[in-house]
C-alpha cells in the first residue's frame, strides 16, 4: 500500500505495495453533481480512547498524535471538518452541542470500553438513529455503542501474530470502495476471524483473508433508524495500518456514504388520526 | 377468517371471512421429513404481561384465561409442547430453568414493559443468542428485549379506531406462509403505521393495509446470533384477533420456523491459534 | 403534490397537495462533498416507447412532449444533462455510444416490450453490470431488460379506476428519500398490487396504499454487477404524475444514487495465478 | 472429513479430518415437528452433465456412477426419494413430469451449459419460480439456469492447483450448517475466488479460504418467486468431494431447507377487482 505522503511520520516499517493499485485517487475524482448546487464539507468527529498511546512507546512512536490525530490529518487532507474527543476528556470529548454538529462519528476503542459512560452512549446512539452516521473501527467492534445498536455479543476470534491480511471487495459497485483495486493488502495485521457475532450486514463490503487461514466480514454495513453504519476491521495500535493511503481513502469513503440526508426528519410517532376520511 | 374450533369462548364479535382461504390446514400438512427420523415436540414458552385481563372486563370476557391461555390452547392444537409465564410471578415466570427449556418464546406485553427486570431481559437475549426462537407479538415492539435486540426504538404510529388490517403475503415462498393464501383480514385491530423505527427487515412476510390509509411493516424476521425472531403485529387485546385459525396458524408458522437448530453451538470465541501451519 | 413551475403545459388535472410537505427542495440543499473536487453533470439517457403519446390524445395532451420530455426538462432542471431515445428510433435510440455516454438510463415501456430487439437487451444488460444505473418506472415492470436483471415474471396485479396512491417511506435515512416527507400522494393513479413478482429488494424504499384496499412495493432497489437499480411504481400514462415536483424529485435522487463509481472496473475474472506463495 | 460409509468406492485420496467435528449426524438428529403430522419424503432430481465421468478416467475412477450417482446415494441414505437425470437423455432427462414431481432439483453442469436447450431452461425456471427448490453445485454457477435466475454474469476467479478449501460458517444459526462445525475443510480442491458476479446474497452462509490467498462467498441463497435457490461451491470433478460425509450433510439440508410449501400456491396476477368497496 502507498504511504500518504500527508503524514510526515518516519516510521520504517515495511509494507508491500498492492499489486492491483487502484486506477485513481479520490482527490482526483470528479464528484458528480447537480450544477449550481452549494457545498459544504461534512463535519467528522474522531473519537479515540487514547490510552494505548499513553502506555505504549511503540504505538505513541507509530502515532505520536495518537490514532486520532492521524485520522484527522488524513480525513482533512480528503476535505472534511475534522475535530477529535478522547475518552478521558469531560464527557469524553462528546458534550456540549459536539454532537449535534457532528455528521459522521468515528470510533476507535479497545482498553477501557467500560469506562465510556452510559449517558454518552444513549447519547450517542440517539443522534445515530436521528442520522448521524459512525464508522466503526477494529477494536470498536467491542464498543458499548455498537453493542446496542447491533444487538449481539459482536464477538470475535483474534490473534496477535503479524499475520497479513488480505480485504477482498465483494460489493463492486458501492460508494465505499470508490478507487479501490480489486483487494487491499495489510503485510501485518492483527487476525480477527469467525464467527463474528454481529447481525448478517446489510451490505457486506469487504471480506478479509488472514494468513493463519482465517476469513472475516470486515468491511458491513448497516442502517438503524436514519442512521448509516460502517464497520471497517483493520487498525491494531501496533502496526501503522492509518497511514496508507487506500485505508484512508476506504475510511473517507465510508464518511461521505454515512453522511447524513440534509433535510430535516420529517417522521412523527405516535397516536395519529386517519388520513382516509378526514 | 375462520375461529378456532379448539377454542369454546363464545364470545360473539363479527368477523368476516378470508376471501381467498388456503387450501390446506397445518394439521393436515404433510411435513416432508426425512425416513426414520426421530421427532420430539417444540418446546413453548407463552409469556404475557397479563395485566390488561385483570383491569379490563372486556379483556378478559375476550381471553377468560388470557393472551397465554388463549395461545397455549391454539399451540397445543398445533402439536407443540406450550407453558405460560406472566410478569406477576417469580421472575416475570423465567426463572430456574425455564428458558433452557425453551425452544422459542413468545412474548405479548404492553402496559408495564418497565417492569420487566433487566436481568430477566439480559438472560432472554443471552438465550437468544445461544439460539432461541424468539415472536414478539403486537405491543412487544415497545418490549426491553424487542428493543435490545434491534438496537432501535422501535417507535410507530398507532390508533385504536376500528379500522380494518389486511395483511398482504409479500414472501410467497417463505414457511410463515405455509397455508396462508394472499393475505389475511382482520375486520376490526388497532392501527399500527409507519414509519416503524426498526433495521430493515432480513425478511419481510406481511405488509399490512389500513382503512385510515396506512401501511405497516407487519410481519418481519431477524437473525441475531444463532437465534431467530420473528416479529407480528396483530393482537389488540380488545379485539379477539388470537382466536383466529389463521391467525394461529401464521404464530405457529413462526415457531416451527424459529426453532433452534438440533445440534449443539460449536462457535469458539477469544485468542485463537493460527488453523494454518500448526 | 406541487407542481413543477419547470413545465409550462398547462394541463388542468386536480391534485392534492401532500398534507406533509418536505422541508427543503433539491436545488436548494447544500451537496456535501470534499472541498477542491471537481465536479461534473450525470448524463442521463430517458427511454420511452413512445407509442401511447401517438395513439392516445389524452395522453398527448398531458405529455406534449412525451413522458421522455416531461422527464428530460425536470431532470435538467435538477442539473443533469439529458438526452432521450425512444422505440422507433434506429437500433431503439440505443445504438453507437450512447449507452457508453450514459450514466444513468431511465425506463418506461408498456405496450411494445416485445419490440425491444434481444441484441438491445444484452447490450443495456452488459453496460448496467459494468456500473451504468438503472431507473425502472411504471410499467416498465415487464420490460425484457427488468425481468433479465430480476430472473423473475415481474407479474402483479393491476386496475385502472382512479385510485388513490400513498406511497410511504419505509427507509428514511435512504439518499433516494432526500427531501421527501413522510409520504408522497396521488391523488389518482393506476393501481398496482400484490403479489409482485420480484426478488426481495435489497432495499425497499416506498410501500405504496391504495383506496381498493392494495399494498404494493413500491420503490426498490437492487445491484447487478457493479450497476444499481432502481424500480419506481409511479407513472401511468392518464395521469400527470411525471409533472409533480415531489415524483421529480424521487426520480432525481434515484439518478445521483444509482450513478456509477468515478474509478474504473478493478475486476479480473477467469484463470488466476495465486496470490500467495508467488 | 469423514468419509461416507454409504459409498464403497475405494479411492484412496488423503483428506483431512475436520478438527472441530459435528456433535451429532442427520440421522441421529430429531427433527422438531407437530404430534400426529404426516410424512412424506421430499423428491429430489439430481441433474447431472456427465460427461466429465465418460472422458476423464481419473473422474471415472472417483465417481464410477457418476456424480449423479454418488449424489443419488448420499441422498438416500439421508431419508430423500431420489431419481437422476442426465444431459444426453431425451430432454435432458427432464421431460414428461419429471419436474412437476421434483420437489428439489440439484444442479451440476461444467463443460456443456450451451448443450442445455433454452426450453428446458424456460421450463425450470418456471417450475423454480412456482416453488420447486433449486440446490446449484460448484460449475453450475456458470449454468443458463442459474444465470437467468441471478441476472449477473456469475463470472469468478478460478485454479486448478490442489487448494486447501475451508469453509468457515457465517450463518450459525441456518438450518443448512445443522450439524456442521465452526467450517468444512477439504484438503484439495479447485479454488474459484472473487470477485463472484452474482447478485448480493440474501443469506451468506459459507465463506472459503484458500491457500492461494483468496476467498470466496461458497454457500449462498436466493429466492425468486416461490422457489429456493442454495449456490454450494465445492465439487471439481477430480476430487472425491462428494462423498465426504460432511459435504453431503450440507447438501442434504440445502435440500430439506430449499423444498416447497406444502400448501398450493394462492397468487393471483393481472386485472383485479378493488378488494374494498365491492
Amino acid at each position: 500500500m502507498t504511504k500518504n505522503p500527508l503524514d510526515a511520520n518516519p516510521f520504517t516499517l515495511e509494507f508491500h505495495p498492492s499489486p492491483q493499485p487502484p486506477k485513481s485517487t479520490i482527490l482526483e475524482l470528479p464528484i458528480p453533481q447537480p450544477q449550481g448546487a452549494k457545498t459544504m464539507p461534512i463535519r467528522v468527529t474522531v473519537w479515540n480512547e487514547n490510552r494505548h498511546e499513553q502506555k505504549n512507546p511503540k504505538v505513541a512512536e507509530i502515532y505520536p498524535q495518537g490514532i486520532h490525530g492521524a485520522l484527522k490529518g488524513a480525513l482533512e487532507g480528503q476535505g472534511f471538518e475534522v475535530k477529535t474527543a478522547t475518552l478521558d476528556q469531560p464527557e469524553h470529548g462528546l458534550g456540549g452541542n459536539v454532537l449535534e454538529q457532528t455528521d459522521v462519528l468515528i470510533w476507535w476503542g479497545h482498553l477501557a470500553h467500560g469506562e465510556v459512560s452510559d449517558e454518552t452512549v444513549a447519547k450517542v446512539q440517539a443522534r445515530v438513529l436521528a442520522g448521524m452516521g459512525l464508522v466503526v473501527l477494529h477494536s470498536g467492534h467491542f464498543s458499548k455503542i455498537f453493542k446496542a445498536l447491533m444487538g449481539t455479543t459482536c464477538d470475535l476470534k483474534w490473534r496477535e501474530a503479524d499475520d497479513k491480511e488480505r480485504l477482498l471487495v465483494v460489493a463492486p459497485g458501492h460508494p465505499i470502495v470508490e478507487g479501490i483495486g480489486e483487494y487491499l493488502e495489510l503485510e501485518r495485521e492483527e487476525m480477527y476471524g469467525e464467527p463474528f457475532d454481529i447481525p448478517a450486514p446489510e451490505e457486506l463490503i469487504f471480506v478479509s483473508w488472514f494468513t493463519g487461514g482465517e476469513i472475516f466480514r470486515s468491511g458491513a454495513t448497516y442502517t438503524r433508524g436514519r442512521g448509516k453504519i460502517f464497520y471497517f476491521r483493520p487498525g491494531h495500535e501496533t502496526y501503522p495500518t492509518y497511514h496508507y493511503a487506500e485505508v484512508q481513502k476506504v475510511i473517507g469513503n465510508g464518511v461521505r456514504w454515512a453522511a447524513p440526508l440534509a433535510s430535516a426528519d420529517p417522521r412523527v410517532f405516535g397516536n395519529a388520526v386517519a388520513l382516509e376520511g378526514k
